[in-house]
């Protein structure tokens, strides 16, 4: 199909970018034997998910019992929620049909979390902390806690970690020495439970490059598409970012560029080490140095001001919060449009 | 209706807190003399809209032409787009559907702007900067660009502002003033250049307590929910708080609380004078230290952790975006479910 553009704001995705992407990924865990297990909350999109299964992914990371939910529809059959649940009896029941239809596994790092799962039919990991302090145990403790959870009948798989801290242009590669050294103290203190930690998992989009000997599957997320975070990072160059926001250029008060793309398509994140609220994909050294809800400020570095009425290339900060604010995307090969994807697990928060 | 509470994270308003927080701005208005033509971006919701109405609201401030025509639908005959939108020729043929039912006003800040606003059926409104510095005119170039508007055949109303510089906990009152004196100076130039400024429009929740004399419209949009930014900068008390997102409990990692509510719920807003992501209604002391797309870590500041399992209330930093993160509000009075309401102009930013 081709057609008529959407008004502006609206989320594209460049084709062969997210494809070169999906492709770049799927040949590094093959060359290195890991399995990869792409977390999905990124893109919520079965279309994409099947561009990742094409590419050789056999299984998914989501972040919620809602998105295992989408992507079994989906007809995908090996499902990790990569979170600690806390299963109430309405969350229970959602659980125990999902893992009555496809293989689940489920993060837990308590035993009281743990004894929740039990009886649900999934298959548990037990979440460490690499350094991001977030959520998990420390990596000395997952085998007294694996060993509890044993105990009081959960099957425990192996271990997982995510190394958040790898968000950080100081410390992102450090973040995955951290990440293989929890890993392999947590497998450790496992092996000594007498839990075989099948699984150890890890993985970042960051960290992905200095992914540690002995992690058994990765988790990256945002590779498929890359956004300003990346870019800043280092992580991409701005010919591998798939998703930008077209947006029209409403204003040029103050000498500056206003945008009709807000924190309502783009997502408010700003971490202290980004240098704006997002960037412009064809203009490099430009920064969003306002953020409201409907209006984007670009300071154009004395670059000339793109006229009233045109249209922009906006790269989010964060990929995965501004998919999440929009129905579809534009689907663009070569600036055309050439299909329409609907954003199937929007929302799913529960 | 009555029923069981959404599994969380949810976001729930309090009845009866709503009520009065449109009432006490109705009177103020009343008192004052004032037009109140709130924002309804905030809530995006019919029924909170009809509330407005029944209060002594007659007309409405909207973003985008996607909100107009769902409040249009809605039953609201007289709206306000405050937004310089570039109309091309598939907004455009929205906007003349628009305006052939119901009253549109629409703001401007360029004569090219103004231009495509031409033959749509709408009035326009001159957009000034009062110290916010994102889009409008200086106060004293209204009269000019109000005056060749004019001649391009627009019909201009009046003028309008949003002291967005009000956001600030140093210059929160200081904004008021600055607009008082910002909309004055306009109103002057465009009655020297021959246009009568029949519509003085401005206002924001923060700086709405010291809106100026002259002023004769005010849109401030949050002041029905309130937010953790609104209880920070000391314009409403806890107590006035309408909107919360209800999160579980589901981890005690590293001494803190992990609640399974984050940006994808709660929104990624936090300006540089917030204590954090977001608030604990029922734990003052208590600040969100990280946001994560699911989860939410917070420091209780010493006070006994809630229990894994149990539920809080937790205050977005933003009521805007987090209400454009969901498809519903749980209506709770007393605690108990009494309605669920949607968010029917959730995600219309075009």
């Amino acid at each position: 199909m081709t057609g008529r553009l959407p008004s502006t704001p609206f989320l594209a995705v460049d084709l062969p970018v997210l494809q070169a992407n999906i492709d770049a990924t799927a040949a590094w865990a093959d060359d290195r034997g890991i399995a990869l297990r792409p977390h999905v909350k990124t893109h919520k999109s079965s279309e994409i998910a099947r561009m990742q299964a094409d590419a050789g992914v056999a299984r998914l990371s989501v972040a919620t019992v809602g998105e295992g939910e989408v992507f079994a529809q989906g007809g995908f059959d090996e499902l990790f929620i990569a979170y600690p649940l806390w299963i109430d009896a309405a969350r229970g029941k959602r659980l125990r049909r999902l893992a009555s239809e496809v293989v689940v596994t489920v993060g837990f790092d308590s035993l009281a979390g743990a004894r929740t799962l039990v009886g649900t039919g999934v298959r548990g990991l037990v979440e460490i902390d690499s350094g991001h302090h977030r959520s998990g145990v420390a990596p000395a403790e997952a085998g007294a806690l694996a060993g509890l959870a044993a105990e009081a009948g959960l099957e425990v798989a192996g271990v997982f970690t995510f190394p958040g801290h790898s968000y950080s242009p100081t410390s992102r590669l450090q973040a995955a020495v951290d990440e293989g050294a929890a890993l392999t103290t947590a497998a450790q203190s496992m092996r000594a439970a007498g839990v075989e930690p099948g699984v150890i998992s890890g993985g970042s989009t960051p960290s992905l490059a200095g992914l540690a000997d002995g992690v058994t599957e990765a988790r990256p997320g945002v590779y498929v598409f890359n956004d300003a975070q990346q870019w800043e990072l280092q992580v991409c160059t701005p010919e591998q970012i798939a998703l930008t926001c077209h947006a029209t250029v409403v204003s040029h008060a103050g000498g500056r560029l206003v945008l009709d793309a807000g924190s309502k398509v783009l997502g408010a994140d700003r971490p202290a080490w980004a240098s704006g609220f997002g960037r412009l994909l064809d203009h490099p050294d430009a920064r969003i140095v306002i953020l409201s809800e409907h209006h984007a400020v670009v300071d154009m570095a004395g670059e000339q001001l793109p006229p009233l009425g045109s249209t922009v290339r906006v790269v989010p900060n964060h990929a995965c919060n501004a998919v999440n604010l929009v129905e579809e995307y534009a689907v663009l090969d070569g600036g055309r449009l050439v299909d329409r994807w609907a954003v199937s697990a929007r929302g799913m928060n529960a």
